[in-house]
């Protein structure tokens, strides 16, 4: 093994968001890339009781691959899962649709281990303004309650689908940090998902965190290169603080194209486009490449406990205090 | 205090089930009755999402009252409960409503704190034949499969209101104990709930619990008198042994009389009937006379050791063992 190599096998290397269609090759690959920790996306547009199905199929998947995955609850489950060479999962919803309108139903999928939720995706939710929407209605009232609620169970916030105004509210109302768990700067590339330096600068100043996105869309096409991906790391260290950045791939495996068109128009819509899938970079073709990043950060100059904070530390710091129940 | 009374403080008294309309003064009511734990009914006829709403409600129940009650996911809690001067309580659902025709939904209803589950109440159900039924279909395929899962998980199966086959079915197959967590043997009240020789001595021999039911359907209302009671304490204990007996006094309070209606058609039929809530004995009005039930046992001639197996011990141990999740 190379140095960097070396370094990498021995970092709590976390993924700050991934919706894949599991399956033991892919719990593989991350093994492969040396992952310890994953925040996987368990719903886009799922009702509570279509959400409770999906956790009873992630109960079957731990069961399952036992010897590969396990649920983590807090970060001392992801500690655990790094000494045990597992993987943990932190399971998240991209949406507030498990909640429908009802605020018990926060802490209840808490305790079955939801552990994060996005307010908004990309439309307006009853909590807030998504990123897609022409009027950003900011966090509503009901998104106060939840937020209130999110806090005090232990739930994180996370506004990667949202509108400015939603995130910069939701940075402002909520008693603890948020995230963004996959996102980029719109200064490395101009996109409706990016972030605006005031929402970074917000993010990091409020203690939250930032996870870079490698997907395509976020990146500027499969054509970006390594080195503009760390030069823009280095950048937003710059504007929000190296202990509030870390990675969040976006990584979606091992679905048909209908997925994508899931993801995006749920039932809501009825769309006659056809997305597809985009290609991704050669640098990151899927978790099994994530040494990369850690080989690629060094060699832009960051100190070793830096890069350790990048990969996974900051995320694991923010676990730790995020996903304990408020005393 | 008498000596009885002084007795009965120490013990750690469980009610095998209680479904009343929770307020704080029938929380001082158990408390007066020197009550640790209470098995409550969650449950009737609700589905999935209708259980998360009861659930989320009984949480902030938890909450609003954490100085005199506090949930209960094992018998550790029971004690803790005890130490704390509290009274822990433990949810179940008289039916198998919740889990609808979904295997993975046992786990997840265990997590969120669902301990103890009716495989029918009294009508046919998916899972088996209830009392009322003129045919018992006995433990279903559906039904043998749920109490795999149950056993698995450390979710008690309850037989209270199921049919006789049914009911010798379930012991049989479940590589755990279950209980009748309220109903008196027929020698005691002929009743279509309660049970005959042959369930009382299975569920003995296979390591179960009955819990005596004070209900006046299921004692031969109200006139019947606390000796009597106790006589049949003593016979039972003599049928079953005396470790496989404790109390589940089926007490409904606070309740208006359209909730018996509920209880027993839930929206499954159109009756005519007005049922109405029946008169209690003099000697067990509500769960603050408990320590009557400790008294008259000690004066029957029973051990205090015994008597303490039959006020709570017994169903401690039982929960010792069936909350654990398999190994």
């Amino acid at each position: 093994m190379t140095d960097a190599a070396t370094f990498h096998a021995g970092l709590i290397v976390i993924d700050g968001l991934e919706y894949s269609n599991w399956s033991r090759a892919l719990f593989e690959e991350l093994r492969a890339g040396g992952v310890s920790a994953v925040h996987a996306t368990a719903v886009y547009w799922e009702d509570a009781r279509q959400t409770l199905a999906l956790l009873a199929d992630w109960n079957r998947r731990f069961r399952e691959h036992g010897d590969l995955i396990r649920p983590a609850f807090s970060a001392e489950d992801i500690r655990a899962a790094k000494r045990e060479g597992r993987i943990a999962f932190i399971l998240g919803a991209q949406n507030c649709s498990p909640i429908e309108q009802d605020l018990g139903l926060v802490e209840i999928f808490r305790r079955l281990g939801l552990a994060v939720m996005q307010l908004t995706y990309n439309n307006q939710s009853p909590l807030g303004g998504g990123c897609y929407e022409a009027v950003d209605s900011g966090l509503t009232r009901f998104g106060r309650e939840v937020l209130r609620e999110m806090n005090r169970v232990g739930m994180i916030a996370d506004l990667s689908h949202s509108g400015e105004k939603t995130t910069l509210d939701a940075i402002e109302h909520s008693s603890r940090p948020i995230c963004i768990s996959h996102a980029n700067p719109n200064f490395f590339h101009e996109n409706i998902r990016n972030k605006s330096e005031t929402v970074l600068r917000a993010l990091g100043q409020s203690g939250g965190m930032l996870g870079f996105s490698l997907y395509p869309l976020h990146i500027g096409g499969a054509g970006r290169s390594l080195e503009d991906f760390t030069a823009m790391v280095a950048r937003t260290a710059d504007l929000m603080g190296v202990e509030h950045i870390g990675i969040g791939t976006d990584t979606v495996r091992g679905w048909p194209d209908s997925v994508l068109e899931w993801m995006r128009s749920g039932r809501w819509t009825w769309s006659d486009a056809k997305p597809q899938w985009p290609e991704w970079p050669g640098w990151f073709k899927s978790p099994a490449d994530f040494g990369n990043l850690t080989a690629a950060l060094l060699q832009r100059g960051f100190q070793p406990s830096d890069v350790a904070r990048i990969m996974g530390d900051n995320w694991l710091n923010f676990f730790d205090s995020g996903l304990k129940a408020a005393t």
